[in-house]
């Protein structure tokens, strides 16, 4: 039995269900409550038979999280704007939230409010919202932390993490040492990923029907796609200044699974060595990233299940382009491990605590 | 740090890093060796790199084992043939034997020489091989535990477990309890059975190229399969009598998942809640079985990764026929998982130790 | 340009675009029109890219077939209930009708309501419709294609044929031969198919949702299939008394593709070689029905996007069981490509006519 | 029967038998010989048990093409190097040669010789082989055909088409008219591709084990695949200019299909509007490729089967990039259907004769 009480909220949809799986296996959390709006009153194993003997909990309803006094912390799987409705409510009661959807990811309200259509409406809380991507943030996350074991919550001193997407997880990853050696030249940052299935969420519909999907691949969203604002964001803050990202993601026949393959224009003078060893630097002591020997390329099988990020980097000599590729499991380090990750450490337990086990090898 | 040492010969095949991969995290037992003929010397990692991060590890030869006087226990994940070629020695060491392979699941020898072509070069082992199957032969799984904690074993008093084929554990699971409670009428009982690519192994052929599997399903081994006399072996020790087993397995384009949709005519009266009660007595007690409500039908996809086994049945009253369907993973329970359940229940572990994970719900 | 002016009611649905494909095509159809209420007005090219550069047609609204006065016959591809309600008006009209639905195929109208739970409206044409399985049922396919070339079709002379479902037509070219032959001993004929998922059609749904089949196989509507009394009526008819089916569907992660595998005893003394024979002979002048080696088993890949089956069979000498497994395409020849063949036959044109596309051999 | 007699060399690959696919239904050529010397000896229908009942022809060794005198083209589907050694002997035949192989891609001997790790043979044939890519190289086919009817084929003027590899085709359909047009600025192209696992070929290998292709996404020879020098030199003829191609293929679980998609700068103040135009005008009255309405992308499972391109494009306005995505079949436009294409041209058939199927609706 974990030490602080959690709730999961939208857990019926594949990130949440996610959060289930790793929250009833941790060693530090205890899962009392999981809603889901559409299915609240069905048994979880019903929606997801793998979950058989390990769980006899159902869905309830959202609101059920209001009269659950104990909560110590909710991850919030709900689609954006939902999320920003009820986390002040959540942060009034000294809750910490781990928010899943795009909702408190941009800093600028007004990007937020260009790119997702909809008016921001708790744009107070951006600046102290907490970008969750550990490997590239976790000194505030760290931070958050200490107050945390020191002081109850207020609301003027809350903890708010917003977990990053799937995309820009992948694609900052591969891509963020070279800006942080300073290795990057002028030029777009041109970013081409490929997704699994299971990113685009539970919802049935003709395009995430199997016939539409099997044996099939394409590119969507091109110039549009929403995470291309923060990935620019979050490198953007790695160098201190604008950063012009080309993102194009494609969808492929697999469930799970993200691949992002990041070129850049390198300073002339630069090696493949050099870039090599900033690269083995820089996630040297990280627990879920593993650098590949150079000019070896991940795989999305490897990490599937797990919180794991796979970075591989080429450079192509004759172009001045550095290739880097990351891979990782979109429900996994692109969503429900990666918050439990920085759950993780800011309830003070090990950073790897529950995100141990190795589901795929074949 | 476990307290039993053990290795796996054969490590570098699907079973074999199957096992490797569960006892690397099993509290219980502590993974001294991996052997691969092929593949010694060469890093666990560089074939598996979902691992990385998880092992040091190489590949040893096989002949490594003969220097590891420390050894407790031993899975064999090598062909058969070359399994019982390897028994004798380790059984004159104390060792414990976990073989995945066929050579010691027939009781008789002439069978085992008639289906598999080949001289059995070990009969006198034979007698006293367990069949792994813990649901349906724990009493004597469990009896050799008393045995090895009171005494150190003998080359008289060896364990040696004969791991089951995939085919006939998810088989007999699917219908050993209408046998057992005297349901079953006379004929055939006819299995036809779908089986993940995995089950068929690492080493490439053309039948295996992506290409010759993706979009495609057939019947193969028809009425030559090996798994046959397994099958109606164990159905036979239900009983007391010889079983009719006609099997048709299938290939399916997954990597994992077996399933095994089993036929057999019931006797006249019985109902379908009489069958439903007697499968839930069974299973009732089994940490790994799970028995859905009547009518409903297991998916692979619900124990891919883990020991789980689930189970469907529904009477087909006009014909007279039962249906059951039995969903397993058959690298998990229909080889490596229930190779460590067999050898939990030996070392007096918890049944389900190591064996805990949820690795997909998505 | 064709001889026979034709439209395709249901035309947006995958059985209803497969007709559509094909008549493209056919050198005696012309396809005037394609229906579809849920996408009437947009264009067949936005909802299947693939037609591209082929026709510039638009889907109509199913009430346009009304003004459409030279229409020789129509394809009926709409749900079960939708069938019947349109039929009657399209006979009064001297309209050939090809239904593929179920609502024509069972002779007996109140089997028909007890497995489609839903009265039959039109009880009087079903002595007439002529079941649409050439190969089991060509003399009266070729009796009223003599008529249509005669006369013009009347109210009481009309030429509807039902077309078969998609897993009778396997199971019943699987097996049929056996029963012709006088081969099959008593007892019930135990039939397992596995089919692709296009076969549930092209409505999304949780349960067609990419996720959901991929890396899954699973049985479903065991001993509840409403294919089982329409598979049973066509044995019967081809020995004169009632034929006890046990009909088990599964669905594997592929989008086209169907493989029934049948079981039945056989009478003693019967060889593997007689049943080979009479197999050559029963198929031997089929151009669409290719009968594999004795012993070798037919995979759904080469017959995908075909009207062709591919049949192979192996007795099971020791168990007195014939397996014979049937692979075909469910959109082809258990659907609208079988549907042509026999709008061939009706219009006196080859039966090969816009059949003989090779679309997948890799 | 057709008017010219072909054979295909290496037809046991999956390019050879798609070739042999398709022309077994072609109008206009004759299929007399199909070699291959691993299979030479067995049916084609063993090893592509699609083909049952289209053709009883058996694999040749090759040699056996030595004694086909009356043969009037052949198409060379054997890996690079066997393709150099044998287009010189047919050349002097008189025999128009297609050769699918990569030697005779490359202007430059001394590229071929640094990208291929082997010696040219036949350097002296570089300069008049034609890069069989029709809608970027239709003119020196055309011609080639006119010499084609006037006078039989000598030593000197011999008709050698070597046919594109399955990237540079789909990567310089993509991307070729912005060039054309003027329109792409300074900087590198960079092309991201995914290709199902067919373009692999149909030899086995670990690396094709269906279970190491299933649910999963990797990038591959990053900066080193052998179509890149190929792609620069196409796309240098358009502009007459050196051009810097960052290559990375990725390879998915698909059998068929392969995706494009480039970036490249587009010189400040050009419009979308504007490459649209251009686009529809440079690709309008070409038969097999099309132009998607502007910010629609293409994808492969609606072509695959063909000989069609699917191309579209979006200008990223905010980085002044423009993202072309363009979809081909790796087997179908991508090799062997292309090669059929430069077959009609030079043979004076219709340019889409034997290449209007629509394999894959659905």
């Amino acid at each position: 039995m974990g030490t602080a009480k959690v709730a999961v909220v939208g857990g019926a949809g594949y990130a949440g269900i996610e959060l289930v799986r790793l929250l009833i296996e941790h060693p530090g959390f205890d899962l009392i409550a999981v809603t889901s709006d559409g299915d609240a009153g069905k048994s979880l194993v019903e929606l997801y038979p793998a979950l058989v003997g390990r769980t006899e909990q159902k869905f309830l309803s959202h609101t059920a999280i209001d009269s659950l006094y104990e909560l110590d912390a909710v991850f919030l799987a709900v689609p954006h704007t939902a999320a920003m409705a009820v986390v002040p409510l959540l942060i009034e009661r000294g809750v910490v939230v781990f928010d899943l959807s795009a909702d408190f990811r941009l800093k600028d309200a007004e990007l937020y409010e260009r790119w997702y259509a909809a008016p921001h409406t708790a744009p107070d809380l951006l600046p102290a919202a907490i970008y969750g991507l550990p490997e590239l943030n976790r000194p505030l996350l760290a931070q958050k932390s200490m107050e945390f074991v020191q002081a109850s919550l207020t609301r003027e001193n809350f903890a708010l993490v917003a977990c990053p997407g799937c995309y820009p997880t992948a694609s900052t990853l591969a891509i963020a040492p070279a800006f942080v050696a300073g290795f990057v030249d002028d030029g777009p940052v041109i970013i081409n990923a490929i997704s699994g299935v299971s990113g685009a969420g539970r919802v049935p519909s003709q395009s995430k029907h199997f016939c539409s999907i099997n044996e099939n691949v394409n590119a969507y969203s091109v110039a549009q796609h929403r995470h291309t604002p923060e990935i620019a964001q979050i490198l953007g803050w790695q160098v201190g200044r604008d950063v012009n990202v080309v993102f194009t993601p494609h969808l492929a026949p697999l469930t799970r699974g993200l691949l992002a393959t990041v070129t850049v224009p390198i300073k002339p003078g630069v090696t493949g060595e050099e870039i090599a060893q900033v690269y083995a630097q820089v996630y040297g002591a990280e627990p879920f990233v593993h650098v590949l020997e150079y000019g070896s390329m991940p795989q999305t099988a490897s990490v599937v299940g797990t919180n794991n990020a796979q970075v591989g980097v080429m450079l192509d000599e004759a172009a001045g382009i550095l290739v880097a590729s990351c891979a990782i499991d979109n429900l996994g380090k692109g969503a429900a491990a990666q918050a439990i990750q920085c759950a993780n450490i800011i309830f003070g337990f090990e950073e790897t605590a529950g995100l141990t086990a190795i589901p795929g090898v074949v």
